[in-house]
């Protein structure tokens, strides 16, 4: 396997990234004591659940399942969640595991934060999305009828592994939904990675395991990086959020779970690419180039008919990057070079977000 | 004014007491941004917010007014929350004022510990439980229809403004209860402070103005000491909670609200003292005071009649404090001298969980 490391002082945890599953020597050293939870869903308990716990025979491994999809992450599933855990005496010590994607992740991440005021957890990624962005730094939580992830914390992980074998049972539309997360790394600070995204989309989207691996590896160095130098988000951290401030607005306009997160961050990102063009920052030609990378990957690149511009701005108001009401958002200076900015045109950005 | 600071590195803050009331130079200090939502309920609002919103005109200040009473710490409470500061277009740079007692203080705190993944807040405590504990020391949270506080975070505020004039609008069985804590706090590690209390309890009834003072100072002095110690509870802060487990189990079981907090952890320390001397650890003489003054303050020092014994188990069970299934208690071993044990013998607990 091979480690990553999240520098983040006494909060620091290693990611394991390799193909050959999990075993109680390599969990051991993140467990606190014998009640261990994994939470799940329907779709990936089934395939994984009874495997892990088999792995794990020194501990008292249990279970609670979720209903599967993004309109499930709510704070009504949260307590059911909490119910669970107090229903099976869980105290303290208890050591939480998400096995499963991004929702199962969030929700499991921000039940260990509050669950009598803070338990550990463990990532266990299954899906690409969650393998390259979700489980690495910390951010946890659930949506809100008004905004998407508007109730949550900031928690790390004991640690994270990334199997990445797991990915043999995962859906096509989820495996391009996790190559938005992927194109977003390239586009936002690694102009190399850009290219060779370019070169090697069509073995991405064959599962060739050596493209996956170096593609997962690469995206984590750079989450690990970003989120080491700015845990909280007070900077270069909004950065990762390139292409969610449009895509948060596609996701709760459609309501949660019509489209996926990684289908609504494409078409964020090409909003911001052609904003960033508008402006005369990106060049026609790398604003193409982005378009074609996210098309190569077979994910949207436009935004839903329905979506008007007012239930956009209405939506995008309550973004986490506004500041004292003024909207922030991550635009493109060049490929692999994002900025958080407000100092963009109103109308050009009515302009981006009316264009079909 | 008076100050004191708990000290917790990057995180410390300090506490002001006084009985000037609040003004705009107090806490401009601590107020991040223009937006500043006030938290507050029924009873205290119609008293204090518009001479609060009044000494800050340099603010947009609006409020967030919940029901009254322990049996409104919910969840579904809190979600009420987050919809108004979502209402509001409330962005991270808000900073929430508790203006109320330790409902109020809990979920305005757990409120800025999950919107947007944590925001500031202010607590300006106007209960004397919350002005001697409860808005110390950062526990933010919500209550659980199986266990008390289940849900929560440790999350400090900018700072505490107690403001001793506020005390004058309180109900007498409110002001009995805010005494319950400050007995805790003689009995748990403070002799001298118990002997002052057997002295002056007649004048803390009376509200006297300098032994209110007296007290209050003490009571926060104490509390900033243990927490700056063991911000996260890994050890001593737990003797905070003298007679909190028996307490917890009092108030869940006869339906939050029914029992106020500081009612039911009187009867809790009746309970440990109880159990410490049937231990051979605290002395009869011991006892006795300790029921004593707990008379003297006008509080129960008898459980409910219809809670049975199994009951009292089985709602314990789920204590934050319990390890590896083990039930732990704070106990005495003199006026004065709290310990955190599980080396007390069953049988012993249970005849005083049957004593009435």
């Amino acid at each position: 396997m091979e480690t990553l490391n999240v520098a983040l002082g006494e909060r620091s945890y290693p990611i394991f990234i390799g193909s050959e599953g999990v075993d109680q020597a390599l969990l051991a050293p993140y467990i606190r004591a014998r009640q261990v939870v994994v939470v799940s869903n329907t779709t990936v308990a089934p395939l994984y659940f009874e495997r892990l716990k088999d792995v794990l025979p020194a501990y008292d491994v249990s279970s609670i399942i979720l209903p599967d999809g993004e309109q499930h992450k709510t704070l009504e599933v949260m307590d059911q969640i909490y119910t669970a855990l107090l229903h099976q005496r869980c105290n303290r010590q208890v050591t939480l595991i998400a096995l499963g994607g991004g929702v199962v992740g969030d929700m499991c991440g921000f039940a260990a934060a509050t669950y009598q005021r803070g338990v550990d957890f463990i990532q266990l990624p299954t899906t690409l999305l969650a393998q390259v962005d979700s489980s690495v730094g910390g951010k946890t939580g659930v949506n809100h009828a008004l905004g998407k992830n508007m109730i949550g914390a900031f928690y790390q992980p004991q640690c994270v592994v990334i199997d990445t074998s797991t990915l043999s049972t995962l859906a096509d539309n989820q495996l391009r939904a996790g190559l938005a997360e992927v194109i977003k790394y390239g586009l936002m600070q690694d102009a190399d990675f850009f290219v060779w995204l370019e070169q090697n989309m069509a073995a991405l989207l064959n599962r060739d395991e050596a493209a996956l691996m170096y593609a997962i590896h690469r995206s984590c160095a750079c989450k690990a990086r970003v989120v080491a130098a700015d845990e909280k988000e007070a900077g270069q951290r909004a950065l990762l959020n390139l292409g969610h401030t449009f895509g948060h607005a596609i996701e709760t306009a459609m309501g949660y779970g019509a489209w996926l997160h990684g289908e609504a961050v494409a078409v964020g990102m090409c909003m911001a690419a052609n904003l960033s063009r508008q402006q005369g920052w990106l060049t026609e030609r790398a604003y193409q180039r982005t378009v074609a990378l996210i098309e190569a990957a077979q994910l949207p690149t436009q935004a839903p008919r329905e979506m008007t511009v007012e239930r956009f701005l209405e939506l995008m108001s309550v973004d986490k990057k506004v500041m004292d009401g003024q909207l922030r958002l991550v635009l493109l200076k060049a490929l692999g070079q994002g900025v958080v900015s407000h100092d963009f045109s109103m109308d050009l950005l009515k302009e981006t977000l009316a264009a079909r």
